[in-house]
């Protein structure tokens, strides 16, 4: 079984499947769970409304799970933990939120979006909303190396928005920026989740930068992962339709390959900037994409992340906290289809 | 002359003629300018553009002229204010960019609005990035009051804005609503600029206590001033086309009032909620709210907040401040028109 074969066989075990890394913090997610209805009370309906609006669809609680293993690498207090826990769940909400609003532009296949009046507003102002409960929640600790942190995340996650609006259908083919990007988009995130997590855990320096590091090359892994998603063939209930990155001016990683290495690659460039794309078009830039070994090489590059992610777990002395670490790694590259 | 000739009479000065009350701290405004471009610095050409565009329009600068007065209550220390006085700028930046951000429903007179491709998305998270360079320069004091103040205003904000989106074409005749909105809206964040200018001023609490007051009461009639502007007939090139609050299914103060004492108050419910008006159908609620007195009615109130406000300056010490104080007062309600 190659690769291809291996990762559609998988695909279907995506969602949902993350949860059991966290079982070490379970009850720790329940009191989570238990809590954001209350963080995100407000007496406005509407707003109550959209900004819980995300927690009923599920969500793997990723970076909560990820901080709250982090500080388990040392002392443990529940009540001193489950502010920020809240506060990184909150702040992926918001990016969701903010990532509902679109344009009228015709980029959604020629079709207008079906959205409720003043549904870009709305979102907006939810996002804002759900920003400024996790900044509360973060003040709540009065500790200047959370504050800055958050402010950096959240710098660095509109730069890269803008760098990709900047770049969408312009056919960029320079690694580094896509790399440079979804760093900005996932992997700071997932970063900050593991380096806050072992410092509010009182972890030592040492510690909590291996942790950092960790989360960093984690995060580039899963949004590439996320990215050769997009390339496979659609798989029952659990699969997306593929294409969607190609529809939309997206140029990711399984691309940029095909774009160097592809006989075909003239082709991707005369069809890839069109804001119109037909069925047909798509479908071929997809048939080359996976032809010249596009996904195949992404998936390369994802696990190289994955193992200088692990390197940084070998220093770690909590076994427990190294093995469900490293099997929330492994799961990124190889199950994460 | 009566108080609505007076009104039009005035308009026309309306545009940058705040500036003259902040002669006091006229250099700490020119340092300002200055590093404003530095402040917002970066690496994305897109994003530096789009963040930096409002700045290039002017702008009265009114929430960090207010703050730097009120700071200079007491101490003054130029290094120390200029950060917050930045951040209250861009935080305000940052709603009217949040502010652009419009659904492709039907409500803008039946045209689509001319947006470049993505502006949408550019909007969202210009605004985000504002926001962030905002929390982190507010972060540099590493006070957890200022921080605490800084996300309370932005979760009012957003709840402001919900609200207002909530109660938009449903005709909400009860002026606290109203009340509570534009506090939300446009008071707390001129009352949290004089309360930190103050506190930063080193000013006492009795004083940091005033000067909020003051600030939340001006910016109660600022925003009562605003609405009412929309009521007036239009006035040369300063004046902006009446209605246009009416057309967006918003309920303001004169509005408010008409729908409590105006004999054709039913006339008004029948036009308001429609999503389409015709020239005509603005123009006779526009006649109807004159005619019953509804701008006389909305400017007393403006100036019964603009009276608080001013007993709210008895004990200030410092003449000079009082005097400037009070000026911009008085201009809010007698010649913001």
């Amino acid at each position: 079984m190659n690769d291809v074969e291996k990762a559609i066989l998988m695909k279907k075990d995506r969602m949902n499947e993350i949860n059991p890394f966290f079982k070490e913090v379970y009850q720790d997610f329940k009191e989570m769970e238990k809590l954001f209805p209350r963080i995100l009370q407000t007496e406005i309906p509407l707003l109550y409304q959209s900004a819980t609006y995300l927690l009923k669809s599920g969500g793997k609680r990723i970076r909560p799970g990820l901080m709250l293993l982090s500080a388990s690498s040392n002392r443990y207090d529940r009540e001193h933990l489950l502010p920020f826990a809240l506060a990184l769940e909150i702040v992926h909400m918001a990016s969701l939120v903010h990532d509902d609003v679109v344009d009228a532009a015709p980029l959604r296949r020629g079709k207008p979006t079906v959205k409720k009046k003043w549904n870009n507003r709305i979102s907006v102002y939810t996002g804002n909303f759900l920003l400024a409960r996790a900044m509360r929640l973060m003040g709540s600790y009065d500790d200047h190396r959370i504050n800055q942190t958050l402010s950096h995340v959240s710098l660095e996650m509109c730069k890269g928005e803008l760098s990709q609006i900047d770049s969408v259908f312009t056919l960029d083919d320079r690694m580094a920026n896509y790399l440079s990007r979804i760093k900005r988009k996932t992997a700071l995130l997932l970063s900050m989740s593991c380096e806050i997590g072992a410092y509010l855990g009182k972890a030592d320096e040492h510690t909590v930068r291996n942790l950092k590091v960790y989360g960093d090359y984690l995060g580039m892994a899963f949004q590439i992962s996320d990215d050769v998603l997009d390339y496979l063939p659609a798989n029952g209930k659990f699969g997306k339709t593929p294409g969607g990155d190609i529809r939309q001016g997206l140029a990711t990683l399984p691309l940029i390959y095909a774009l160097h290495h592809a006989k075909e690659a003239e082709e991707i460039r005369a069809i890839f900037p069109k804001q119109q794309k037909t069925d047909a078009e798509v479908e071929r830039i997809l048939e080359i994409v996976r032809n010249c070994g596009g996904i195949e090489f992404s998936l390369g590059i994802g696990r190289s992340y994955i193992k200088k992610a692990k390197e940084r777990l070998e220093d770690l002395v909590n076994p427990n906290l190294k093995i469900a670490l490293g099997e929330i790694a492994d799961f990124v590259m190889e199950r994460d289809f």
